[in-house]
């Protein structure tokens, strides 16, 4: 059967290694492709695929066209409207969301906590939506402000999905000290990507948080170092989420050894390509 | 059936967009995909796919590479040593190369003859070797000089594949003048990349030959026009060897009106995203 990752670019997902390495160690005959679709073919490859593709994770920009295409949708995918793994049930597609899982681990294994703590999050696309949901859900910061390049757009796609005193909406020149700092943007996966955050962003000690994995320490990273905070990355929220993903394509656990050996060999595989 | 392109980065891409949209006006079920392939699953995927995979295009960094997992070569791939069209033949793979009939179409439709010219040819990977080997059977420069980041590899790969009095592997740091400059390198598929030549080189009313099409004009191109010359993209490549992809799919040519009106669309397309 086939899996795999719909989006543009995909070229930077380690999805493709990590899936491909579990199905080798599982010694079935199943594949994962990163397939890279542009927006006038989108359309026609969810309406012809033939069955023996049985499910993909979807990247920008698509986490919202393919609710288009899909019958049914997890209640997650309902609360956030964008979806990142569809699995084919039935007739056609059913949309799923593993961003909450991934968040979740991310914080817990971690050790984050946001209580009392002026949160800044840039970004506001899909991933940035669940991370605000699951902030609210689990916390009370001081504030939580959301970085975009265009706060009015985001004012009223966000408007009215969530209500919480002290949230804000801003634009990167309205310059502020927080304590927790997290990036939900792209920048980060390419190696000379800047800090969507100024260093004048971080207050002491600040933690920052970056959703991308790609590289051990991005500059918005680095930032969080200099101010004598401390820096995570998002490579236990990747692992989750393959997990997760594992779990929606096949309703059943990955067994642990398979998957441990999986991850090792693609951290091992995807840090030597790009250092 | 399947039909896709292999490769990484395959992003920048126009078969994706010019295939699906030929089959779309042919009102049949296939489905063409640019499929992004880590080094580490190369070997899986040519292994485990199933026969709805029919043929794909092949790009960079696999045109040697893929040659391990096919069953018969086209005279032309024997020459090169490099396949970038491979086709389901029995139970395996046929290898075939497009770069000819590209180059070919390229030349003639432009008018470009370099007898007694100074050519400069930038990279000498798969795509340069057969324009070697087109100018050679075709035409009597007074020197060829193929430029490389690294001479001395270059020299070891292509030392005894070609004889000819005038031509000389160089580095870029050998600057010289030239009638004719043709770039066989990626510079150019992305929309700030660099010449791979310094004006310097370019004579008076140089002809600059590029192979990537992506941009109307590239860096490379417009130091030709500065010096009084011409420029060409590889448009004209890029659907010859379309062309000749499909013919080796499908064992006939594609209908006449059909080509011509998805070649307007994958154009138009094309051109309105990258501007």
């Amino acid at each position: 059967m086939m899996y795999g990752l719909l989006g543009s670019p995909v070229g930077k997902s380690w999805s493709e290694v990590l899936f491909n390495r579990i199905f080798e160690l599982e010694e079935n005959n199943n594949i994962y492709t990163a397939i890279n679709v542009s927006p006038v073919t989108l359309k026609r490859l969810m309406e012809k695929m033939d069955v023996s593709f049985q499910g993909f994770n979807v990247t920008i920009p698509y986490k919202e066209d393919i609710l288009r295409y899909t019958e049914n949708r997890d209640p997650l995918v309902w609360k956030a409207g964008v979806s990142n793994v569809i699995k084919r049930e039935g007739n056609g597609f059913t949309a799923f969301n593993t961003d909450y899982a991934g968040i979740e681990e991310l914080f817990t294994k971690n050790g984050v906590r946001v209580d009392g703590k002026r949160v800044a999050i840039a970004g506001a696309g899909g991933v940035a939506r669940i991370m605000i949901y699951y902030i609210l859900t689990n916390f009370s910061p001081d504030t939580m402000h959301i970085f975009t390049r265009n706060p009015e757009i985001t004012r009223k796609k966000i408007k009215g999905t969530w209500q919480y005193g002290n949230m804000k909406i801003r634009s990167y020149d309205d310059m502020e000290k927080y304590d927790v700092l997290i990036n939900c943007t792209p920048l980060g996966m390419n190696e000379d990507d800047q800090s969507p955050f100024s260093p004048y962003f971080y207050d002491e000690k600040a933690t920052a948080i970056d959703l991308t994995y790609q590289y051990d320490e991005t500059k918005f990273m680095k930032y969080a170092a200099e101010s004598g905070g401390r820096a995570i990355n998002g490579r236990d929220m990747f692992f989750r989420q393959a997990e997760e993903t594992y779990r929606i394509f096949f309703m059943d656990e990955c067994e642990r050894e398979i998957f441990s050996r999986a991850r090792g060999d693609t951290l091992k595989w995807m840090t030597e390509r790009l250092s």
